[in-house]
């Protein structure tokens, strides 16, 4: 099994709307490092799990949704609350969309898996990981 | 597949009394960076894998018994050779037994492992990773 | 010369409202890794530039004023466009603050500086170093 | 399941010769932090997944075949497109073969598998994982 | 004292030919961590030590004339021994160059020194420092 | 102004026996990662403030006389508390007596200061920096 993993960032504003989250209730904000992860069976006829460029060209699309950005007012984030938790899901599928509609080549059969973690400081992270699909 | 990781430290003296380890059967010690993980299958209604106060108070707690103490002495681990990768398993039962025992709320069907990273210094470290019970 | 260094964070929104910060003008957030560092002639009595939990515990005071707030809503900042180097210098200043007021105790005659190091991302940083008053 | 990992470091020179690589196609370099790791059912006799400097001894050897070397004249690897992906795989390879010539001693029967991470800069890294033959 | 620091890299191929050296005389290669920093006795009237885009853009064209090059055939560093110190002053020359040329605006009177510190790996790196010239 | 850093590590038990110090007076431990540093007016007439090589070897002695020991019965420490300013210093000492006796041969009339810093952990540390003597 391959790995291949490029790291990004992004600055954004929220609010955890719910009494569990206590003080992150109010409105703040945090600096999410983004490391998206592309596991494969194999490598392509290239010898690479991907083309470096375009998964970190991947990676910024989709970030340059939310960054710079407050996450409340986000038209696609709407009734969302923004964990990192959940924030890791939804770069992952914004990267999964873009695996199949092409972004990566029509040689993508030997990738299994996107994982992206989200570091919100030096001592907390989270992460999801879901399948890709089959290509077509 | 989510995940979330809070970051502690303990800072411990003990000795390996086994002529394997060389030099490091001598007293010496070991500042443990302490990475814990839960994994889950999804999220809970909260949005996220577990409150991570929860896991950070928790860590914190096992922690506690073995920070600034000579690990020869602690009598939990009295005939135990206190390896990075043992103590690694130690803090994840640690942490199993918390979980079971309901520091992190009766919301827990959804965790199915626990992960302990121990950075014994900047090029070394080890881990173990258990299944967590299943809620009763 | 000695130093001593101790690190905590502070997640926060703000915004910056002058056309020179581009995107950042818009309501966004940050994770600060804040450096906390004294600079000292020479140690103490006890051996130490100063006691590690005093300086640990200042930072957390001032930072707690700060931490999961919304900058552009806080009194002690308003008017002030909250850069990563003016953030520097309030955090500095406050522990300057504590020194003076004998946080650290009576005996800081060796004290020379206080260094704030703000790191804003994984590749972008700023810092504010000032002199320590001469103790009365 | 266990783990144990160790760093290290190689610098090399190399090209990559397919249109597909843009300026990677020239003569170019790159440190590689190497991170290798074990995994393991349980711990052996000792406590431990394996001799830890028998692990770092092992990875010092694979490395010193490529360390200081432009990787374009390596006879080991003529005709190799050296991507990060394929030399991930050469270190797991190699370090496959030791744990299989005894390098780490009879009793390796807990171990699975062996992770090679290659770190090329602060921002990118590939790896390659792999099950390491059962004992003879 | 104020700084502002922003991190880029580069991938380059070189040889070090001085029998001072040992095995760097051999063609090899480094990825640099590159981490350049601009010192000030105050923040301009934006509340900065300068535009973090412009130093950003600044490093990264000194950078490109360096990356996923073979430095030893780089016309600018022709006769010159290319160490981690040396390359430092390179890259630090560069951007002292622009500073004067005007790429950071006319409002640089608070600009001291510049410092371009290179990663060469986990475990070494080295250092430029140097006066910005007085504004004309 | 040049600088060149090597980075390496030890890990020792101690004790630190005054009641200022709280828990930390029990017998415990630290893996300090070691980062020493040299500061140069120039380069040398290889290009370098000193050979990589011998910092490293330099620093590796000192360290050898520490690692894996119990600090509180090292001669060369007796009635020395041993905090991390204080070892910082002791491992700096150990630096300019290498370079006073010819470890870094004879051409060290550029050499400045030397600077040793002791990380305990992710969020603590301290250093010392003193000049180096006149070459004779």
């Amino acid at each position: 099994m391959f790995s291949l993993t490029v790291r990004d960032r992004m600055m954004i504003a929220h609010s955890l709307p719910d009494p569990f989250f206590g003080p992150a209730q109010q409105l703040h904000g945090a600096t999410f490092v983004v490391e998206a992860t592309l596991h494969a069976d194999d490598v392509d006829s290239h010898g690479v799990v991907a083309d470096i460029g375009a998964l970190a060209g991947g990676l910024r699309e989709v970030l340059a949704g939310l960054d710079y950005r407050n996450l409340d007012e986000v038209p696609e984030l709407a009734g969302v609350v923004t964990t990192t938790e959940v924030l890791a899901r939804f770069v992952a599928d914004g990267l999964a969309e873009r695996v199949s509609g092409g972004a990566f080549g029509a040689d993508t059969g030997h990738l299994r898996t996107v994982e992206v973690l989200l570091r919100e400081s030096d001592v907390a992270w989270a992460s999801y990981r879901r399948d890709l699909p089959e290509p077509a």
